[in-house]
């Protein structure tokens, strides 16, 4: 198929749109695939809509490989189901909602899970139908506080949603492995840069969780890589390993001391070696000194409860992290009043002693385990104690990620050490549990005639937002460029020579490759400079761009790799040569 | 590629669903195509999806055939180009309106004239660009009063709307005729029976007007078909022939008469008979007599303005028709107030010489000609007037359609007579012209550097709806019958025997015919009796099911055409017997 950029609907611009920040929304734009309509809502134009129609098919033909089946739920949805699940309220503002001409509450759907699950509910009741796996490519809605970069956080877009349902908890192992190894084979085929990342399981609840996140600069999320190996996972998901512990006896007493000038994690470490203070014979480091964080902790349906939290000196609490581990109880420090009404509680001073001592719970960091020693407060105003050993003068009611990931940390599980990087979530896979098969009631007979209530997967991948991730990936200065596996067309012929023999030459040329099965886009414009089509060709993006220009003379046709190499190839075997390549670059 | 019932996510059901009336609403559901969700919202399950996308596609590909380009609106729309053109608020309560979360008006597309012309306005400006037709293939939302019959008429269904741009009315004509082509390829390809019919064109402005009715004792609309020759229309748009003009001089003079037993036509005619009148020296029919219907017609912005419709007295008025012929202005039959208000009116003997003598407006019927003689209303308590001749004794102001159509009336352009038909609209062609392009300003520079503004067709066709017209019109009582251009599978492979030697045939025959490049349901379920699944294959309708059952053991596979012949196909050909079939039926 030939499509002449004479007669396609496009326009390219040669600015940037005002209110778009990063490449992928200024080269979309600017090239013609998408066009704003309003805040976070997008019209995919001609060359837009075969890119989303790429991607769509990719997805659509790994997922249907693992056996999932595909059906299609509405985007307008009642209220009822979402009500059951308390999703109704706990989505919040992000929840499109409307009332229909009889005042019925509606709402455009932000995810499918009530659907799935009342759908498998009502055709389904015997254990021989299970496992069953179903998915839709559909659009959804969420209203974004901020909706940003174009489609990259729209408050229209096309997600890929699906769910798998099994009567055992090993049965949805399987089904979350199959997912993961088909998002895999989508992404590679895609050619997105990403990193699987163990991700914490929110609020959904469930067990296991990875994110599927494009590396990007411009990415929302940051996450963590080892330097060797496969590992990555979200800030929230990293596990700091424990080190190993030690003896209690025989390590130096704790002691007690004045320490007027010593408000800060390093002026106490100041104080410690002008005092002649040593750790194991050596000079004290900030990491010999331990933190003492004071929060609520808010259970839901619960009462605050004071909390104290350890950390390494060294470290700064990552607020988010303490958040993720508690989940879903609500974490806040602790405020004025709070020190107020616990006298105990020296601001600046607080220790693990004392508050174990006066009944607070406290939560250590993994790295303070049994034999390590700690300089802390002493709980008495410009005072610290020296030598607290846990397992000793105190032993923690039990472990929380709160500390602050830094690059260089050891990776877990032995392999090099830790690197920050920003990515775009693409895909998300994730071990959902019973909590919506419960809420409904679902329940199946299993083989001795038993009902019980089938766990499922949900798993997502934002169809729309790789278009962006892609164009955020793989763009330069000049414009986009596109995998062949998602190109509008993978070649790009550009008649650049008004010679009327070397136009028709690039009309042959683009039947040609049309008619050995390749779409073709055809610059065939007449009023339009090489210069121009050069540089719209290379706005645009397709991975290939054969030029019929001053080469035609000596027989040749120009073959630009977009973002790589040009070369020469000879008129007569242009098509072969355009073939060939293409291939190679699949 | 096969599909295995024992795996496939389908649960046929034996009883009709409650709220079902129609057979197309019923068997979808049944065979489990689709589902509901909410009063008009649907989800689309595997078979349905499947039979979704082939109509889809059918489409796409002859729209792409005509060169129109496919682009993708959002279904959520701000509200001011909607504003702009009015139809925020004249669409009334079928819009579905909602609020952003900073309190935005947004809508939820009902169609997308505003999108698509300010669009063009945006990337277009040089008459070189045009003319352009642009389509999509998008959920569209309306909050019917009366949701019904399934997909037939549901709240959100998907639509191809397209829209063509051009620089002249000429243009504009040729656009249309192209669409007009693409839809009968289209309807041809999926084997739709249908009938194009002259419309109005009603609210939406502009001149040419075409709808594609699918025939259906369901359907809602109404609409006439020539006995002979092509020629179908709308009701509303049945123009009624003239017939021949007389002279008026020399017929006889009208006289009153008293007539007290003369309250309907009926008693009229009675009358006129024992009286001895007649008519060109004949007894009196009803088709003599002359009916005076008074309204008020209201004009855009405009006052009521009273007018007289002359209809012969054999038909009843068609308000719906007459509504139709008078748009943009309402109508509405006159009150007791304005017969109050005006005395000369004499209820029951409206006369159009006495409206005339008051200066109301008269509108005929087109067979009020001039030299047609009348019994009418003598303006007078119990009186009528005989021999009352159009062109001397009273002349219309002009004519207007209001009479009901009736079967056996002549057909126009002479071709037979007419039949009154139900159908389902399938299509809509229509020339809007200029009324969205210069609602956006849409200004074109032309070949002499004027700005002037484009005309644009407007093209509908309901894609999903065409799901349930072809359930409509093509099941049985035993269940679907899908064209092979629809069908989810072409063939629906049986293994109606236990012999695992049978079983296996069955296997090695779905997988023979799929590596030739069909795709295959199979019915693979082992503990479903023959009869079950022969039940179930007719309820889901293929078009070809391959039985390996009892005539296994003598080497053959029976093929049954759904809805046609059976016959034995030896094992061995079986593959290409079944290819020839399914060839020839496509």
């Amino acid at each position: 198929m030939i499509t002449r950029l004479s007669t396609l609907f496009l326009r390219t611009l040669r600015e940037d749109p005002a209110d778009a920040e990063v490449p992928s929304h200024k080269l979309l734009v600017r090239a013609g695939y998408i066009r704003r309509v309003a805040p976070g809502v997008y019209s995919w134009l001609p060359l837009g809509l075969k890119a989303f129609r790429a991607v769509e098919n990719v997805v659509r033909e790994e997922m249907d490989r693992i056996g999932a089946q595909e059906l299609l739920f509405p985007a307008l949805l009642p209220r009822e189901p979402y009500e059951t699940t308390d999703r109704w309220t706990e989505y919040g503002d992000a929840l499109l909602r409307l009332k229909d001409r009889k005042g019925n509450d509606m709402l455009l759907g932000p995810t499918h899970e009530e659907m799935f699950a009342l759908t498998v509910k009502d055709l389904y009741n015997s254990y021989k139908d299970f496992p069953v796996t179903l998915y839709q490519i559909q659009t959804k809605y969420r209203d974004e506080e901020r909706p940003r970069a174009g489609i990259l956080r729209g408050r229209e877009f096309t997600m890929k949603d699906s769910y798998s349902f099994d009567m055992t908890d090993e049965g949805l192992d399987e089904s979350y492995a199959k997912h993961r190894e088909a998002y895999q084979r989508i992404f590679d085929r895609l050619g997105v840069d990403y990193a699987i990342c163990h991700a914490t399981s929110g609020a959904m609840g469930g067990s296991a969780s990875e994110e599927f996140l494009a590396v990007s600069d411009n990415g929302e999320d940051t996450f963590v890589r080892a330097t060797e190996g496969d590992y990555a996972a979200n800030v929230e998901a990293v596990v700091t390993p424990h080190p190993a512990e030690r003896e209690v006896e025989g390590l130096p007493e704790m002691t007690v001391h004045e320490t007027p000038d010593a408000a800060t994690m390093d002026t106490l470490v100041e104080w410690a070696r002008s005092a002649g203070v040593t750790v194991d014979g050596r000079d004290v480091e900030l990491t010999d000194t331990l933190k003492c964080l004071v929060v609520k902790v808010t259970e839901p349906g619960g009462e605050p409860e004071l909390t104290g939290v350890l950390l390494p000196g060294d470290r700064e609490a990552d607020m988010k992290r303490l958040e993720a581990a508690l989940e879903p109880a609500e974490v806040e420090l602790a405020g004025e009043e709070d020190f107020a009404a616990n006298p105990f509680l020296v601001k600046g001073y607080v220790g693990p002693v004392g508050l174990a001592a006066n009944g607070v719970r406290v939560l250590a960091d993994p790295r303070v385990v049994r034999g390590t020693t700690w300089i802390t407060g002493a709980d008495a105003p410009q005072r610290h104690a020296v030598g607290v050993v846990c397992g000793r003068d105190f032993t923690p009611d039990g472990y929380v990620e709160a500390a602050e990931i830094r690059e260089g940390d050891p990776a877990p599980e032995g392999h090099g050490t830790l690197t920050l990087e920003r990515g775009i979530e693409i895909g998300h896979i994730f071990q959902l549990g019973r909590k919506y098969t419960e809420a409904f009631d679902v329940k199946i007979l299993d083989e001795n005639g038993k009902r019980v209530v089938p766990t499922m997967g949900s798993y997502g991948i934002g169809v729309s937002r790789l278009l962006a991730v892609l164009a955020e990936q793989r763009h330069d200065e000049k414009g986009l460029n596109w995998p062949v596996s998602v190109a509008p067309y993978p070649v790009h012929v550009v008649a650049a020579n008004k010679d009327p023999e070397a136009v028709e030459a690039a009309g042959r040329l683009a039947e040609k490759l049309s008619a050995a099965g390749l779409d073709v886009l055809f610059d065939d414009r007449k009023k339009v400079s090489p210069g121009v089509k050069f540089k719209d060709a290379e706005l645009l993006g397709m991975p290939f761009i054969a030029i019929l220009g001053r080469g035609f003379a000596e027989g040749h046709v120009e073959l630009r790799e977009r973002g790589g190499e040009t070369r020469n190839v000879p008129v007569d075997s242009a098509v072969e040569d355009i073939l060939a390549a293409v291939e190679e670059a699949r």
